[in-house]
């Protein structure tokens, strides 16, 4: 181990060395901490949960009590970010406030509550020979963050991650570092007294993108990355990595009108898909409508939408209901706006909607408005999403809604994970067998 | 689609032309190819289990009505590889004949006797607002296999995929390229007149790496990797895809024998983890003794495994014991040696055994023989591989062993799917969500 810079001096190190020691070895650097995380993960996973949940508790106490340092450390973040000419949004969501603090600490409080997924018995049979098989519930070792701007993601990943006994490798982004390093210090030291070992929490302290393309070769020591942040990063993240990626990309989500739907449903459903909360992921982005459905429903969504400042694109045979839409390109039907704009299609019937959504949408969350039964299953089982849904907002797509809890982001994958990413898929499982002797012949 | 070859016009094409079409466009074929399983495997997710199984029956009936074709196809093979020097037991896993063609229609019978697990509901939950949430099993979608030398893997994986609601892509190796062809189009007619797309099942008819190279880049298209062969097939894989991989690279098995252990029965475990079928992932590699233990077991051990041809190893404690060990070095413990083979290590108690196995193991399969049951519960919870046993041979680990049915592979990796991987391994889950205009406030 010669050379390398132990975790404690890492936390020990001034900003101003920063520069040095990355110029000197990033690769040694991220190499250590992720073989101290390997180290932790096998103690963790034996720790029982009242220890586990003793230290979140420990964790969410030193956030409340830490609240001056963390938003003094947070200040600086909000002077580089001015500096470096960030949108008044960006350092909005940058910001630590005594509330913000709060809502951190209360949010891993929540996570004590949850059920404690590890040890779990998935499935027990008893084979021929006498040989019993059971399918265990397991954390899954150490798993990789990589993340950009919002600091309380390194408390909730941290609390999510240590809660399902799988140790946790932080990257965050470089507007955050102040913050997120002084929320991990403090973190950190708050286990000090605890069962759960201080090294299963790791920070990478450094901002190059470098760090983050070696820490995606050490497929020996980490057994999973979610990466959650913009569709540049995630992509260089799923180019790049040799561990296994949970992951999503974009939603780009739909609402189906059927000449079959309920209009007064079918228009509060589209509204809050669009308008309640424009900026995330589950909010729709396309409306696609029966062209029987069109004359009478489109009017009138179209009114509601203007009013409360969505701009509106249309395809042609929507255009000819609403000439006031814009012209909507080929791309915008590929495209997440995360934005009060909406694009609108006319369309033959559900197979042309599902046919549509299947090729241009990210496979998040989609859903149909319809009275017809046999209709909605045609789409549920058609569209080929996370989520779909019947008569309802494609908003719900989250852990806490779903009754997950938390999450630690959401998978449009098809594997592992896929929706919600809760504590459950922060676990895979082990088959213990039991026997008296069974030699194979 | 201009300007693509299409797969029928692949079908036609003999060999001699192959080398011009590689040239000609490799990326072209293999992404039309891609498109076309996405497009089947949105068809084949809806199809009933009925429907598939009676395509199943259509490709073993075929398989065997086609069996003196495949054997003609298969001689090409034979006598290219005695060309280029293949072992005699590599050219033995190459070869067929009616019964191993027998054996493969058989395979495929016995994959439709299995339960289709596409459609289970795995959780269903009643949400405080009125929203019935169903998670419920899907098949993944386009699975690409990519695999070496013997030709039952392609009718293996084609029934497995395809009972599970998979399109699948068979990448195979050069060995065996007139066989996977033959055996390939073969399956593929007999796909004509059932209720399964033709196109859920496509052949990439190039031996260049280069084919699977672009295959790995089209994570659009493709849900799920498999490579099944060598590590160094395996690591290329893992190196260069951004679909997600399930894998092995290795089983570096372990059995450790307590000094509480009933010695009859570890003598009987050891004998079958290494003799009865020294040539595959799950026989044990190396031998772990407590040093309690060793003085009476390992004589014993060492003369029944020298009687059965073992060639053994050591360290310097258990050379103190057999001096007829030969000297095990460092690289001895990470060596899978699929051979007649195994090296012995004394250590001092099972928390020693459970740190070695973490080191220097490959999370596949290990086995404590002891008649402690808290012993045992220690080395089950504390070993990270896919399948701990207590008191039976590691062997066990299989797909029809556990009860599983037949398998793609056996998974070392944390994610998705560990040990076995079945046809629930092929298998995703989507959240059907139910509402009756719930929107989010």
């Amino acid at each position: 181990m010669d050379g390398y810079c132990s975790s404690e001096c890492l936390d020990r190190i001034s900003s101003r060395w920063r520069a040095k020691i990355k110029s000197m070895n990033i690769k040694d650097i991220v190499l250590k901490q992720a073989g101290l995380a390997r180290a932790a993960a096998l103690k963790l996973a034996l720790v029982p949960s009242k220890d586990k949940d003793a230290a979140l508790k420990s964790m969410a106490r030193a956030l409340w009590a830490k609240r001056a340092f963390l938003m003094s450390e947070n200040a600086k973040d909000i002077a580089a970010g001015k500096m470096a000419g960030l949108s008044a949004a960006m350092l909005d969501r940058l910001m630590l406030n005594e509330a913000r603090v709060k809502a951190m600490a209360d949010g891993i409080l929540d996570v004590v509550k949850l059920k404690d997924p590890v040890g779990e018995i998935i499935t027990s049979v008893k084979r021929p020979n006498g040989l019993r098989i059971n399918r265990v519930r397991t954390p899954i070792g150490v798993v990789a963050i990589i993340y950009e701007a919002r600091p309380n993601v390194t408390a909730d990943c941290a609390a999510l991650c240590l809660k399902s006994g799988n140790a946790v490798i932080l990257k965050g982004g470089k507007e955050a570092l102040y913050s997120n390093s002084a929320i991990y210090k403090t973190l950190k030291s708050a286990l000090k007294n605890t069962k759960v070992p201080v090294e299963a929490l790791q920070f990478i302290d450094l901002t190059d993108r470098a760090a983050v393309a070696e820490l995606l070769k050490l497929d020996q020591w980490i057994d999973l990355v979610v990466p959650r942040g913009g569709e540049g990063l995630i992509r260089f993240v799923a180019e790049n990595s040799r561990i296994p990626v949970v992951k999503h990309y974009k939603g780009v989500c739909h609402v189906y009108v059927s000449d079959k739907a309920d209009l007064k449903m079918a228009e509060e459903i589209c509204y809050n898909a669009k308008v309640q909360r424009p900026g995330v992921c589950n909010a729709a982005e396309k409306v696609l409508i029966h062209e029987k459905a069109a004359k009478k429903f489109l009017p009138v969504l179209a009114a509601r939408l203007s009013a409360a400042g969505v701009e509106m694109r249309g395809d042609i045979a929507a255009r000819r209901i609403v000439p006031t839409l814009k012209k909507a390109t080929e791309q915008d039907w590929y495209t997440e706006y995360l934005d009060l704009i909406l694009t609108i299609k006319i369309v033959k019937n559900v197979q042309d909607a599902v046919a549509h959504i299947n090729q241009y949408g990210s496979r998040h969350s989609d859903a149909i408005v319809t009275s017809d039964h046999k209709e909605a299953a045609v789409f549920l089982k058609g569209v080929d999403s996370a989520a779909v849904y019947h008569n309802a907002s494609t908003r719900f797509t989250d852990g806490n809604e779903f009754g997950l809890g938390a999450e630690v982001g959401i998978s449009t994958d098809k594997v592992h994970v896929r929706g919600p990413m809760g504590l459950e898929g922060l676990t895979t499982y082990k088959y213990e067998v039991y026997g008296s002797g069974q030699v194979r012949s």
